[in-house]
């Protein structure tokens, strides 16, 4: 193939086996087959393209090249600014062809590439802040990205964009959504269940809503931005404390529980606001990342042993319970959790269930949790709580305060109770 | 108001306040409110009724008590015979109205003579095997319930019918299956979210469901039958291993997970075949209620202390993790899963995304626990793979044996693989 000088994410016109194709090349990696090339086409669809020496490859428009500008170089006038900070997980990874496997590659600026129609919304920096298979984040790794939001914030980025693995992504929005406090805009955290080399990439699709909507919503929330159907219409916006993987590989994994999501947005541009949220203002941000980190998250099931949880409270500073129904446990469970709150460990009661609101008022079981003093989590997902309780052990473990923290709706985590 | 010599479960007809009401007479607690008569309407509903001196209650169809005969002695020629195994829960619950609060109350016989219609479906016979919430519920019951289920079965019943707390009845569905065996008729499990003296309750419509799906479909699985919609239009009957509970009050809240209902049940008696099942087979059962109590599940979640669950695996003979995502832990606790293997304590890896099926090739994370001799769990029900790793170590600790029988569908609990 004649020598082109074409880069990554450069608009491209292929001609190869006698027909044409017009798209954004996307990266080559280590792995790729060295007589295929891979073009993004405008449906968002990735292409591979078996070339020869008599395949002939045009640039049509160059890259912008407007990644990783220091802020105030941008050029293009009155586009707002956006950070992308970089974490790694799929959304930032490529497809080892040999092997079918995943390897972690992007970099925050590459994977901001691939997405050429960014550079019309916004002006864009990127920052890697770490590149992790979600799976291995832990306490340390939410305090870093805190940080690292609040400074983009601080230095007056219109919005803050997360591309991050999607295994523990609900667990992180809920980090941030406590941790950052009533941020003056809003934070965006986006995964994608195919990695974005795949011809049925969510990748390039989230990416994109999630700058659109950053722009677009008067909003100023920690958000997760999914694909949200099984085809390629939209995308849905979730409040960070409301959301949870749901599906092992589907695209709409993510669902909204609990809640409906925030908005839509759909792949042409639209957006439709389906619930209210926290209007964008001014002012700093302080993250306050104090948080416990030895607390558990325990799904009860029958027959569970109530000398091993005994044993394992030792260790903790406090326990989330995932009850069965509306949250409840063995008898024997009940005097262990007892037991832990007698010491001073605050014990909060959420539902397997996922679905629907604790009420430990209903039958026996429950009323003897509430005597134990064992807090009922409300609506809060199993996962929210556990991260809540991690933030408000964080920084007081006088009892009564940990029971009025846990009780309040601090980041919409707690639908309001809706009598029947 | 006149004395009218009326029992519970007759048909009867009210007048009162200058209205007139027809149809079942539900049982007076001691709780219940004096003056206050509740009768179930035809569409289902309880209504209670404020009664006077001038009230008048007339009884226009006995309740034909035919509940609790000894076998052998119904009457009424070619009606199949059902037996009904009570366990406890709301389905055998009332309102004490004074606190709202749920007591255990109805005896099987009781609760069967709130159905009138069951008698002109089959003989009855009903037996209290225990009555217990079911979150108490343990191996021991199990093994009892499945003891019992069997003796109905050999004895010649067409179906058994267990009314059971839906807290844990996913569990125990699970359990029946694996400890019942290839069974020649159906167990059906039933539940009811809202107690059967509640005007909305799903009491009266599962149990004839049940009782409807026993003798019109040619089915011999364990299966759960539940409420199917928001609306009173029908119930879904659940294959027993796929089956989970939902949401913590609805009335629809069980749903089949990674697979579609076997069959939809109309309120009018319409049955709707909606997947393959296993056909009735003549034989008798032998229940084999080995299991091994042992087994420990826990949900990762960032920030798990290794070393709390290292030093939980001690009193562990087996563990199943619902890992995120496509079946994912951190590395830290690959380490451990990796240490319990070597021990020869199997460990099975699921997906807290409940829905989907776990993949340990895509990511390194995977092919590090496969590794490391972990057991994919495929696309079972965390649940459903706790209480099959039970029964599996119940009969053999023979790592390959093990892992043979867990990756092998006994129960329909691991559906097909469908190649994309």
């Amino acid at each position: 193939m004649s020598s082109s000088k074409a880069s990554e994410g450069d608009t491209v016109r292929l001609k190869a086996g006698g027909k044409e194709h017009t798209g954004v090349l996307m990266p080559h990696h280590e792995f790729s087959h060295p007589d295929v090339i891979v073009i993004k086409l405008k449906s968002g669809y990735n292409i591979g393209i078996k070339v020869d020496e008599r395949s002939e490859l045009i640039v049509t428009m160059r890259s912008q090249q407007r990644v990783s500008k220091p802020r105030g170089q941008e050029t293009g006038g009155n586009l707002p600014s956006l950070s992308f900070l970089g974490t790694g997980g799929t959304i930032a990874s490529y497809v080892d062809y040999r092997t079918g496997a995943v390897h972690p590659a992007l970099k925050a600026e590459e994977l901001v590439a691939t997405v050429p129609e960014l550079s019309e919304i916004c002006h864009m920096r990127s920052k890697v802040v770490f590149s992790i298979f979600s799976e291995n984040m832990n306490v340390q790794n939410w305090r870093s990205l805190a940080e690292a939001v609040a400074e983009e914030l601080n230095e007056g980025a219109e919005g803050v964009i997360i591309p991050h693995g999607t295994d523990t992504l609900g667990f992180t929005s809920a980090a941030m959504s406590f941790m950052l406090g009533d941020i003056p805009r809003p934070v965006v955290l986006v995964g994608a269940q195919r990695s974005s080399d795949r011809p049925s990439s969510d990748s390039y699709g989230n990416l994109l809503s999630a700058a659109r909507f950053c722009v677009q919503a008067d909003a100023a929330e920690v958000f997760v931005l999914m694909h949200g159907e099984t085809s390629d219409t939209c995308a849905n916006v979730h409040r960070g404390t409301k959301v949870r993987k749901l599906h092992t590989s589907r695209r709409d994994a993510f669902q909204s529980v609990n809640a409906i999501p925030v908005a839509r947005m759909d792949l042409q541009g639209g957006m439709e606001i389906l619930s209210p949220y926290r209007k964008k203002t001014t002012g700093k941000v302080q993250a306050d990342t104090r948080m416990e980190s030895n607390v558990g998250l325990l799904h009860f099931y029958p027959g569970m042993n109530p000398d091993i949880v005994r044993k394992m409270s030792q260790d903790l500073k406090g326990l989330v319970m995932a009850g069965t129904g509306l949250g409840h446990v063995s008898k024997e469970m009940v005097s262990v959790l007892k037991e832990m709150v007698a010491q001073g460990k605050p014990v909060v009661m959420t539902s397997q269930c996922l679905n629907g609101r604790v009420n430990l008022n209903v039958y026996d079981t429950g009323r003897d949790l509430l005597s134990a003093g064992v807090i009922p989590g409300e609506d809060m997902l199993p996962e929210t709580a556990l991260v809540k309780l991690m933030w408000v052990l964080g920084r007081t473990d006088r009892p009564d305060e940990v029971e009025r923290l846990m009780l309040q709706d601090m980041r919409g985590e707690i639908s309001e109770r809706r009598e029947l």
